[in-house]
C-alpha cells in the first residue's frame, strides 16, 4: 500500500508539501513553555555563540568567554580531589585494586562499596533509595556533623544530584489537578530550579524576599507577610530555605533557623532545606547549623512532629563533582506511607548513578588522621576551601570599590550577587527592546568582556533593584582580571547612559 | 521565645501529642498515588523481606532468591565489557594514562572524551544535551547503523537511562492542564514505565493489544480499533512502540513498521520509539529495523513529516550497564521552537552523568578491527550475545514442555513472557485476597523456590489470561535450575487447585 506513495514521492523531493506538526509551540504543554531557568537562559546560549566565533576565527574586544554563570568548579580548572577519584576508578575497574599506585584506604572503600553492588558491578542497578552502606555512611556522617543528634540511614534517599530530590518531593506535595492552589514558599532571590519546578507543576509560587540590607537575611516577619497573603488564593503547603544562600551567599544564624522552624511548626508547612553548601562557609563569623539539629534542640515537640527535608550534593563543596550527578537526601518526619510512595516513585526511574553514590559516599566518609591517605586529601580539602574563602573576599572587596555597585558579603556558597545602580536611560532602552534592564546590561558585559554572569532578575529581585549572579569559582589570577573588567565595564556603562559622554 | 517551650517539652518526650501531618495519604499529589511500578512492586518488597531472613538465618525451602525480576545483567554475574570500563576509569582517573597497563585505543577515546569536557574533567556539567563530541560520535554510529540514512548530531540528546529521555518527551506532550484528554496509545504488555509516566501525568493510557497468538506482533487492524474508540474521550497524540519487545520479546517486521508509521502519518500521531534492545536480537529469522531507517526509506513525505523520538541506553545490549544510567535519544522533525523548549526543560536538571555519557560513546564508538583491542572487545561481546541466544531458546523450550504453560519464542530483548494457566479455584480465592491472580501465582512461586517474577497484570494483558515476566540473564547452569523449579512449582499449583491433591 505504502510503495505506490513511495515511488511517487521519491522523485518530488523538493514538493514536500508542509504538514502540520502535532507538537508545536500551540500544543505544547503550556507549564513547560512557562519554565524559565535563568542558569542557562538566553545569556548563556549567546555566550556559546560568541565561543564558537572565536574559535571559527572571529574578533573580538577579548579573546574568551569566561563562564561565571554556573556553579562549575571543574570546568574553571578547580582539580579533582585524588582521593575521591581513586575510589570511583576503583570501583569502576576493579582490576586496579591489584595495582600498587592505588592506596590501601582506597581500595578498602571501593571493595565495601563493590560489595554492597549487585555482582559487585557499578553497572547493576541499586535499590532505589541507593546503596545500602552508603546510605548507612550517610547517617553516620550526620551524626557526627550535628554532634550527636540520631539519623536513622532508611531516612535517607540517594538522588542523581539534588535538583532530582527537589524535584520529587515537589511532585509528593503538589497536587495534581488542585496544583493551582498549592502555594509553595521561595526566598527571593532563589536558585531557578525552585521557579521552573513550580512553573512545570503549575503550583503557586509564594515570594518571601530576603532584606539586602542586613546580609539577605532571612526576615520572620516578611515570612508571617508572605504566609498571610498567600492565603487568600492558595494553601501554603511547603517553604523551601537555601542556606547557605544561592544566589545571596547568606549564611543564616541558629536564632534565623529556629524561627523559620518555629513558623513552619505553628502553619503547619512542611520543610525544604537545601544545604548543598554546607561545606562552604567563608565568614569567619558564620557557622553553617542544619536545619535538622537545630530542630533537635528545640526539643521533642518539634523533632517528632516537624517534617523535613535536608539536600545534599557531590557537586558543591571542595569537590565540585558535578559531572557524576551525586547527591542525596535525609526525610525526617514522614508519613510511613507517604515513603512508600516516594519509594514506588523514585523506582520509576530505578535508581541514581552508581558512580554519583561512589562520590558521595567518599564525601561522607573521607580519609581519617590515622590513614595514609589523611595529609594529601587534607591538603587539597583546604587548599580549595582556602581559595575560596580568599576568593569570596576578594569579590566582595573589589566590587565594593565601583561606584554603583554594592555588595554584599560572601558569607559561603560559591556566588556574588551585587547590586547594580543601572541609569534610568538603560531602563528606557532595555523597556524598549523588551528586555530586563539587567538583561540588557549583562549581554553588553558579555559582548564587550566575554564575561558571562546571570542577571538577577533571572533569581528574582525587589522591584526597581538590579542584580547579577557570578560565582567566585575562577582562579585568583583570572578572578582578579574578571573583576576589574567588570568595574571598568561598570563606570564607561553608567557614563553613557548618565549622557556624560 | 521557643526556649520556653523547649524547657518544658524536653521533660515530656513521651507525652508528644500526634500532630496532624502535613503531607498524608490524603493530601498526597493523586497523580503519585496513581502510579504502579510492577518491576519493583510488591513483590519485590516481598523478595527483599525474604533476602534478609534467610541472611539472619532463618530457613526456606531454598537457600537464596534468584530475582529474575528485573533487567539487571550484572546483578546476575554478567561480566562488564573490559574495553568500556577502562576508557570510563581512565576519564575518571586521567593519572592512569601513565599506565602501560591500559590499551592505547582506550586511551585516545578517553582523552577525547575528556577534551570535550568543561576543564577536561567529568566532574564539570556538560552541556544540557550532552557532551558534544559523543553527540557526533553516536550521530555517526546511527548512519552507519542505518546505512547511510543522515543523522544530525544536534538532533541527539543524552539522557540519563532511557527512562529519563521517555519521561521527557511525554512531559512536552502531555498537556499541563489539558492532560486528561491526552491519549498516549501503548502497547498491552508494555514496559510499565509508560503506564507509570501516563499516571503520573494524569493522560489517558489508550491500550493496543499486541497478538499473542501471533508472536506478540503489532496488528494494524488494533491500532486503529483502539485510536477510534479513543477518539470518543481523549485526543490521542503520541505512539509508544517498544521494539524488540519488553515484555514480549517481539522483534517487528519491517513491514509492520512501515503500517504502524503509515498509520502515525495518517492520523498526526507522534512516535516514540523505544529501542533501548536494538542489539538483543536473538532469533535467525529475525532482524531489528530503526524506526527512522524504515521512514526514511518510505520517502521523503514520510521522512520529512512524521515526528519521532528514538530512545537507546548502555544498560541493556551486551554492555547492561545500568548503574551508568546513560542513554541517548535521536529526535527527528521536532518543530525548532519545541526543540529550544524540550533543550531548556533539560538544562533545569542541568546534564545527564558524564561517566553514563562516557559509558555510551564506547556503545556507538567500539574498538575496530584494525584496533588492538578487537579481539577481546568482540569476543566479550559475542560470548554476551550468544550466551543469550542460548538461553532465549532455552527458556522458551523448557516452558513450553510444561502443561498449562506457554511461551511465544523470545525473538529478542531479555523476557520471557509465558502465559500460565491459573485453575478457576486459584483464580477465585486470589479474588478473595483482593489480588491479582498471576499475582497470587508468583507471590506462591516466591514463597516455594525463591524465584522472583513480575505477574503479567503489572505490565497489562487481556482480561482473564495470565502471564509472567522473567529474564533470561542467569547463567544457564543457574537458568537451568530455576526453570525446573518453575516446571514443578506449577505443576503442583495446577494439582492443588485442581483438587487433584
Amino acid at each position: 500500500m505504502n510503495n505506490n506513495k513511495k515511488s511517487n514521492m521519491t522523485n518530488i523531493w523538493c514538493m514536500v508539501p508542509m504538514r502540520e506538526k502535532t507538537l508545536t509551540m500551540d500544543t505544547l504543554n503550556p507549564q513547560v513553555k512557562a519554565v524559565e531557568y535563568a542558569v542557562r537562559g538566553p545569556i548563556v546560549l549567546k555566550a556559546g555563540e560568541i565561543e564558537r566565533y572565536l574559535e571559527e576565527g572571529g574578533t573580538k574586544p577579548f579573546s574568551e568567554v569566561i563562564k561565571a554563570n554556573i556553579g562549575d568548579a571543574h570546568a574553571m580548572g578547580q582539580q579533582p580531589i585524588t582521593f575521591l577519584r581513586q575510589v570511583v576508578a576503583l570501583c569502576t575497574f576493579p582490576e586496579l585494586m591489584d595495582s600498587p599506585s592505588f592506596p590501601e584506604d582506597a581500595k578498602w572503600r571501593a571493595r565495601r562499596i563493590l560489595q554492597g553492588c549487585g555482582g559487585h558491578s557499578l553497572g547493576s542497578y541499586s535499590a532505589s533509595p541507593g546503596v545500602e552502606c552508603i546510605r548507612k555512611d550517610i547517617a553516620a556522617y550526620i551524626e557526627q556533623r550535628d554532634e550527636g543528634v540520631p539519623s536513622d540511614w532508611e531516612n535517607i534517599y540517594l538522588t542523581t544530584g539534588a535538583s532530582d530530590g527537589i524535584m520529587t518531593i515537589l511532585r509528593l506535595l503538589v497536587s495534581g489537578k488542585d496544583s493551582s492552589r498549592t502555594g509553595v514558599m521561595i526566598p527571593i532571590p532563589q536558585y531557578p530550579l525552585y521557579s521552573a519546578a513550580i512553573s512545570e507543576m503549575d503550583a503557586v509560587q509564594v515570594n518571601y524576599y530576603l532584606d539586602e540590607d542586613n546580609c539577605w537575611a532571612l526576615d520572620i516577619n516578611e515570612l508571617h507577610r508572605a504566609y498571610q497573603a498567600a492565603k487568600q488564593h492558595c494553601q501554603p503547603r511547603v517553604i523551601c530555605i537555601i542556606n547557605p544562600g544561592n544566589p545571596t551567599g547568606q549564611v543564616q544564624s541558629k536564632k534565623c533557623i529556629e524561627e523559620v522552624l518555629h513558623f513552619a511548626y505553628e502553619e503547619n508547612l512542611f520543610v525544604m532545606s537545601d544545604e548543598v553548601y554546607q561545606d562552604n562557609v567563608y565568614a569567619p563569623d558564620c557557622q553553617f547549623h542544619s536545619f535538622k539539629k537545630v530542630l533537635y534542640e528545640m526539643g521533642p515537640e518539634y523533632f517528632s512532629s516537624v517534617e523535613l527535608v535536608s539536600f545534599h550534593s557531590t557537586s558543591k563543596g571542595y569537590t565540585g563533582e558535578c559531572g557524576f550527578r551525586g547527591g542525596y537526601m535525609e526525610v525526617i518526619n514522614m508519613d510511613p506511607e507517604v515513603k512508600a510512595q516516594l519509594v514506588k516513585l523514585l523506582s520509576v526511574r530505578l535508581c541514581p548513578p552508581l558512580a554519583g553514590q561512589a562520590a558521595m559516599d567518599v564525601i561522607v566518609n573521607p580519609p581519617q588522621p590515622e590513614e595514609h591517605t589523611f595529609k594529601q586529601f587534607h591538603q587539597e580539602k583546604s587548599s580549595v576551601l582556602g581559595a575560596l574563602a580568599e576568593k569570596a573576599k576578594l569579590t566582595e572587596q573589589i566590587l565594593n570599590a565601583v561606584p554603583g555597585i554594592k555588595c554584599n558579603p560572601v558569607q559561603g556558597a560559591m556566588y556574588a550577587f551585587p547590586r547594580i545602580f543601572i541609569p534610568p536611560k538603560a531602563v528606557e532602552e532595555a523597556k524598549a527592546l523588551g528586555m530586563q534592564p539587567d538583561m540588557l546590561y549583562c549581554l553588553r558585559l558579555l559582548e564587550e568582556t566575554g564575561i558571562c554572569v546571570v542577571p538577577g532578575s533571572g533569581f528574582g529581585q525587589k522591584d526597581r533593584t538590579y542584580h547579577f549572579r557570578m560565582t567566585i569559582l575562577p582562579s585568583i589570577e583570572k578572578l582578579n582580571v574578571l573583576l576589574g573588567k567588570v568595574r571598568d565595564f561598570h563606570i564607561s556603562f553608567l557614563k553613557e547612559y548618565s549622557g556624560l559622554e
